[in-house]
């Protein structure tokens, strides 16, 4: 089963999926694979390698779309879907969902061709479940320059808007996607966990049996 | 105006591309830009270096596709459409028709999912004119053999069947497409160049004017 997670940065994501990883691999004894993206195989390294590399700053935005593709596709075949068949969990920390919300509704390329790209790259690599760990925006500052040092009137106004977009993006994926589920990170780290395992026991390992 | 150059290998593509050069070049006082796919900028030539890499053979089919359309959004919009734009002429030896006719017909991807991606991925340099130069599989098959210095039962059926599935994709491209333009790679270098200076001079530059 491959359950991924969604959000801003700072959202609390990864500490999420750990905290997930722990509870599955003790309380349900079950092998958990953590994915990172983009990379995770050799060719989706040097991949990820191009992506964040400083010195390409004529990237264009349809270059990095289907690079990030490109990446995922390889990951898919070469790791996720030979996992999911060995009947492990994979939990991956951002999807294809990610290049939907940001490259899709943030950079404005469109949507429908962003999604037939992620279609393309994934395959039958669905998420079962996706967790979007939803965050206002101006939390989503407060945490960024608490954890940059840096003050509030720095940000410029069209990187707000940026994070809007992505975020509107995300909402509208909940409602659109029925493996979405809508996840209040504002509340306690604790707090979080309880509803994302309690979500996967009553929706989806009980309908599983 | 972009101009491209198709078909299977040996079919004299690259030397039809050279004789357009200097045609255009001196009998027209053009500036010729030659373009070689995968590659033309630093993000597509680091590409380029992933695809052709020998090591990489666990890439899959759907990863090799998108790295091309990664390397061909680039070069499109970083040198093409710029070059383009100076009233100059680009000539390609191979563009995103190779992705359909090799990948799509050839390898069984999706072909109307390789031409969306395709589509996305060129953007606004869909080419003026494609010049597909046809040579049947046994005068492709001789060829290579008498490059490679190997005889020909030597090559595997499935391999011919290949070559077979990408040409068969080419001529309905040709079909399909308006700008696609068949000429038979089996006649005389000079012949054959002959052909697409008097196809361009009464069907392109005639109109232009």
């Amino acid at each position: 089963m491959l359950i991924t997670f969604e959000g801003l940065d700072f959202c609390g994501k990864s500490t999420q999926i750990k905290l997930l990883k722990d509870y599955l691999e003790n309380k349900k004894q079950k092998t958990v694979l953590l994915i990172r993206e983009p990379g995770g195989t050799n060719i989706s390294e040097k991949v990820r390698e191009l992506l964040l590399d400083k010195k390409n700053k004529e990237m264009f935005i349809e270059t990095e779309l289907l690079l990030f593709s490109a990446s995922r596709a390889q990951l898919v075949r070469q790791i996720i879907i030979p996992e999911i068949r060995k009947g492990n969990f994979v939990l991956s920390d951002r999807f294809h969902d990610s290049s939907i919300a940001y490259q899709g509704y943030g950079r404005g390329l469109k949507v429908s061709t962003v999604k037939d790209i992620q279609s393309f790259a994934i395959g039958d690599a669905l998420p079962s479940v996706t967790f979007f760990i939803d965050i206002p925006i101006e939390e989503f500052i407060e945490r960024r320059d608490h954890r940059k040092g840096s003050s509030l009137d720095r940000i410029e106004n069209s990187d707000i808007e940026f994070y809007q977009k992505v975020r509107e993006g995300y909402l509208k994926l909940c409602n659109e996607e029925e493996r979405f589920v809508l996840i209040n990170g504002i509340n306690q780290i604790e707090e979080v966990h309880n509803e994302i395992i309690s979500y996967l026991n009553q929706k989806i390992f009980e309908t599983e049996k």
